[in-house]
């Protein structure tokens, strides 16, 4: 039979204990939440809610076209104008996900016969646009900005480095100056993908190029997603308007995808300015994680130290992390789980996210369950 | 300098009159719309405008984060149910767009070793899932079930066969039965893109793989947009349960996206509950579309019969089909206008979408419009 195929990996992904399903949630639940991404606590703010209402009453339930056709409103350019200019980039161009502007930065940076040099520790989706680029790909080891420079030493045309600014699994964060250095040393562009610095990292939240001081540099691209920090969804590129205009022409999934929901830009916008009016969201977001971070490992856990908002655990197995992550939950704690195939390096790990609006109280009791409920 | 070389590619652009620019919409305009893919009128229908609110209002402005951690709903899970059951299958998963969609159906139905035959005409979305795929991928030539079976006869081991069911481009319909057929001689899959048919074609709008009598069976799969009938951002993937649970497991778009923002479920969940209580609108934009199409061709223009609510008409250049659509915007009428590299083909034409909520008087008005621009 056509699928039946499917039956026989299904059989040994429940052997191998690694069967995933899904669990939707109620709108109202008293688990506590260390498993989102939603850095700032904005997503469920009443202004970034009105935000997303508003955008809907005022644009329509969706974009109605490809951006080149119907699909740009004026809105779409104010987020555009307001993003570029927080994060102080030149311009940026707004996707309907975080998954699509990766694909869009590196397809269209990649031509034939380049060169990209892609961080062993990506995100799927910027593996993913390497694959599809016309360029070939280099995997270099991970965060390590010498093996990026000896990757483009030996290549002659355009190329370029692509690295996550923040590691999703991990939370560490890449060494963005000296991948930059290495970058200009052979003329080669650097792509980040910053969607888990955006409001975490830099001057009151402006990601991790401007904290590098490589916002704005016409050598530079960065991609962030609307999805975390911003309580919405979406994706952007940031970067020179010389980039932007080529990927106006030549990103596959900007020119043949449908403009991003009005309410998801108005939702996003409304946490921009929410972030800007209250800057301490995003250091709040950071303390909550080094605090969560030393007080685990206080316990004796092993976790990794926290550059961003992400605090991720070790677990002994694939089995015992999902366990663990259970036996969290059954005491009210959200937690991420994960495990292969979704971790680059085999390792399972609890992941936890550190939320800007997360009282002391409720760190309390999300690091005694943690520790009570250890394998 | 790192992007220079962008400059080159630019500078050709610019000579050979295929430069896109954004060119964003104010919430109110005079135009009249023949260039959206919103075919059914429901964009800005108060319901499914309020449908966007209040799932914003009760879930927030995003899913917060993977479908597999805590970005799965009710209200995706609703969404889900009952996009199944009008569409005939029997389960769905939604994505944050309809490219996603695409990208995990081909993607995790095309494992290493097999077969992909896909139809020449193909939407952007559906090649780059042949691209990423590990599967290895042939070309067929458009809308040939022989060359299908041909393709596939060669070939050991699981197999699939890609089409949209209406092609975005020049709005002519696949031979849904004869590749089913195809597909069932060599005991592979048929997985196809009913963007374009969802909402216009089958009983009530239920889609072209139910006008064909293929969907719920075991070996078919059909992918559809939220972004177009139903008025809102997103896609999903329709299959047997095996088929999805698959996909659970093994989509990249899937595992590693942050789940469609509920916005735009609950936009697209209230289009559907509307077009379930007004099925006449489906009828109604075929209906348009063919006056449309009979209209044009009276005045001597070559246009493609419409299959669904597309209708394609030949422009002599690029340079013309520009002017011709800037000249009916001119005049009042937006259209849509396609040129390399966006069609498969190298022909320019400009792309009329119909509308259930045209009127008469409007549709008078276009036909006129183009007419009178005509190069
Ligand atoms: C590092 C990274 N990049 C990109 C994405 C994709 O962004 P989105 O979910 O907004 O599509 C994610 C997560 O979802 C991510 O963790
Ligand atoms: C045939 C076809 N498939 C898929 C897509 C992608 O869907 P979406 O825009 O919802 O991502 C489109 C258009 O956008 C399309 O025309």
């Amino acid at each position: 039979m056509a699928f039946g195929w499917i039956d026989e990996q299904a059989r040994l992904r429940r052997r191998d204990g690694l069967v995933r399903t899904l669990r939707p949630r109620a709108a109202d639940t008293a688990l506590l939440d260390l498993a989102s991404n939603d850095y700032l606590g904005l997503a469920r703010h009443p202004e970034v809610v009105e935000g997303a209402a508003r955008a809907a009453r005022t644009w329509g339930g969706g974009a109605t076209g490809s951006r080149l056709v119907t699909g740009s409103t004026e809105l779409h350019a104010e987020l555009e104008e307001e993003l570029a200019e927080f994060c102080g980039f030149e311009a940026a161009l707004v996707f309907s996900s975080g998954y699509a502007a990766n694909l869009a930065a590196v397809t269209a940076l990649a031509p034939h016969g380049s060169l990209i040099v892609s961080d062993a520790g990506n995100h799927a989706s910027l593996i993913d646009g390497c694959r599809l680029a016309r360029g070939s790909t280099q995997v270099a080891a991970h965060a390590d900005p010498d093996a990026v420079g000896k990757a483009l030493s030996g290549h002659d045309g355009p190329a370029i480095a692509v690295s996550d600014t923040v590691f999703s699994v991990d939370g560490d964060a890449a060494p963005l100056a000296a991948l930059a250095a290495a970058c200009r040393e052979y003329g080669a562009g650097l792509v980040v993908d910053d969607a888990h610095g955006l409001g975490v990292l830099g001057r009151d939240g402006r990601g991790a190029p401007h904290a590098a001081g490589l916002a704005g540099a016409d050598d530079v691209v960065a991609t962030v997603t609307l999805s975390k920090s911003l309580g919405s969804q979406g994706g952007a590129v940031l970067g020179p308007a010389r980039v932007i205009g080529h990927l106006v022409n030549a990103a596959r999934t900007f020119i043949f995808d449908t403009g991003l929901a009005p309410a998801a830009a108005g939702a996003a916008l409304a946490a921009l300015r929410l972030l800007r009016r209250e800057p301490e969201r995003a250091a709040r977001a950071g303390a909550v994680a080094r605090e969560l971070h030393s007080r685990l490992t206080a316990l004796g856990l092993e976790a990794v130290r926290p550059d961003a908002a992400v605090v991720s655990v070790r677990a002994p197995s694939p089995e015992q992390a999902v366990q663990w992550a259970a036996d969290c939950r059954a005491a009210g704690l959200s937690v991420g789980c994960f495990r292969p195939p979704s971790v680059p390096d085999g390792i399972s790990r609890l992941r936890l996210t550190a939320r800007a609006d997360l009282s002391g109280a409720e760190i309390d009791r999300a690091v005694q369950v943690i520790g009570e409920t250890r394998p």
